[in-house]
């Protein structure tokens, strides 16, 4: 296990103001560099051709991408390794032009990227149900739409920095209808290792993925029982289609525990016995960012 | 359990054109009346509010949506059923302008959705490595901008339909990465029925929302033990966030049986001892959609 030192060149898929931006702000200090990439390969690919350091992807619930292709990718394609993990609360807020503040109850149009405009469904529907709604290809796109439009009544939804980057007003903060939601990064390295950086939150949590003999009635059931009886907590528990062709899964299982643990390499070679293949994506600390 | 009955409104999860039309127009003959609606929250709601009788939303692997959406608002916000389950396989092509087939090979830009230029990453790094790729909202205004510019030696990336609305020549067929890759949608439905159409594959399956008692560990592993030594077998199981604080969770379990069947009826009330909440989705047939 190695510490990563600074002054690393950090992927994070972009635009910059993205979500992944934020959460990549929110965790490294402003000595980095941190590098906008267009799409989540690319991203990956970036680390696994020591283009950059460390690369910063959605793993869940995010507004950018489609998540299960970061877990596709991690088991398919490369070998590399989790070092940290970001949590960052959704917060959309609604943002008028300074010029229509004290008119924004009679707005006549609410724009912003499909995603957002869905998380704030039942917001819209009770506060603004006759108001339409404009699809854009971003929250960003959608605030520097009201802030070229000062003579529109006009609302945008999306985070604090799209409001401060263009002067908007927030008008309505919080107008998502699920709160405790949060998008989930990953930190992704060549080396496992674990970032350097204090005030991480909670114990280590590590991330295997399991790939079963074959699928057989309670095999999932047989590789909980590894775990079960050596009380090792599972946060997370998904399964993933191997792509081979239907019927064929392996399982992402997030264990609160430190893989160097001994109950830990119990585990994995008991699971290597049961004939599963075990693939770690190492140990890492979860870091929460702040509000926006 | 009621046979459901024609003619259908159904909601789909739009625009026009989008994977998820393709879907629900792939699944019903051309007697249903098909209504786009602008997010996933809008499709679920319409049937909720009986202004349609079906939806079609994305639940796994989309491009269009944030599908952990789909799962969490069948979970909080309503009381329906799934009715029936599409898969589609997905196929992304690159496509030009009839006017440039000859010059394809020396295209200076690749314009699509991000997804689907992600989802097409390793040909795109092989193949055009040195050709600037271009994000745009959706993949059919990829193909529109393709169409629009004849004197551009340009190309798109996007499904079969799209080539035919915009009269564009498929040049290379199938260049998504990973093959074996589907989008799973939900039909959700007020009554707890089954879709009256033939032609479906395999057998029936039933999905539980279940809540554990507490956050104990192994609490999972007793749930999976009351299937697995009745030989019930799971096709998929994920956890989400119950959204009550971190640590909480309910898990989504696919089941290949009917609920109707003695065992199934035992593992519910079973579960309902052990101090589980279940929420059933309802039995359901998969259906395949034609390859586009």
């Amino acid at each position: 296990m190695t510490e990563l030192q600074s002054r690393k060149r950090i992927a994070y898929l972009g635009p910059e103001a993205s979500f992944t931006f934020l959460a990549t702000k929110g965790l490294f200090n402003s000595n980095e560099i941190l590098e906008p990439y267009r799409t989540i390969p690319e991203c990956i690919e970036a680390v696994s051709e020591g283009k950059v350091d460390l690369a910063v992807v959605p793993v869940e619930n995010a507004l950018e991408g489609t998540v299960t292709l970061t877990v596709d990718y991690l088991f398919h394609e490369v070998d590399l390794y989790v070092v940290g993990e970001v949590l960052s609360k959704i917060q959309q807020h609604l943002m008028v032009n300074k010029a229509q503040v004290m008119n924004w109850n009679n707005i006549e149009g609410v724009y912003s990227h499909p995603h957002a405009l869905a998380q704030c469904h039942k917001y819209l529907h009770y506060r603004f149900s006759k108001v339409p709604l404009h699809q854009y290809s971003s929250t960003s796109a959608a605030a520097k739409l009201v802030a070229e439009h000062p003579e529109l009544c006009i609302a945008a939804i999306g985070n604090a920095s799209s409001a401060e980057k263009y002067d908007l007003e927030i008008v309505e903060r919080n107008i998502h209808d699920f709160h405790f939601n949060h998008t989930r990064f990953f930190v992704v390295s060549k080396k496992n290792g674990r970032l350097s950086i204090e005030e991480s939150e909670g114990k280590p949590k590590t991330t295997f993925m399991i790939t079963l003999p074959s699928d057989v009635s309670g095999a999932l059931h047989q590789v909980l029982s590894v775990f079960a009886w050596r009380k090792l907590n599972l946060s997370k528990i998904e399964s993933r289609p191997l792509k081979t062709g239907l019927g064929d899964y392996f399982f992402i299982a997030d264990i609160i525990a430190d893989e160097e643990e001994p109950m830990m390499k119990g585990a994995v070679e008991e699971l290597q016995v049961l004939g599963c293949t075990v693939k770690s994506l190492g140990t890492y600390y979860t870091y929460l960012t702040p509000e926006n």
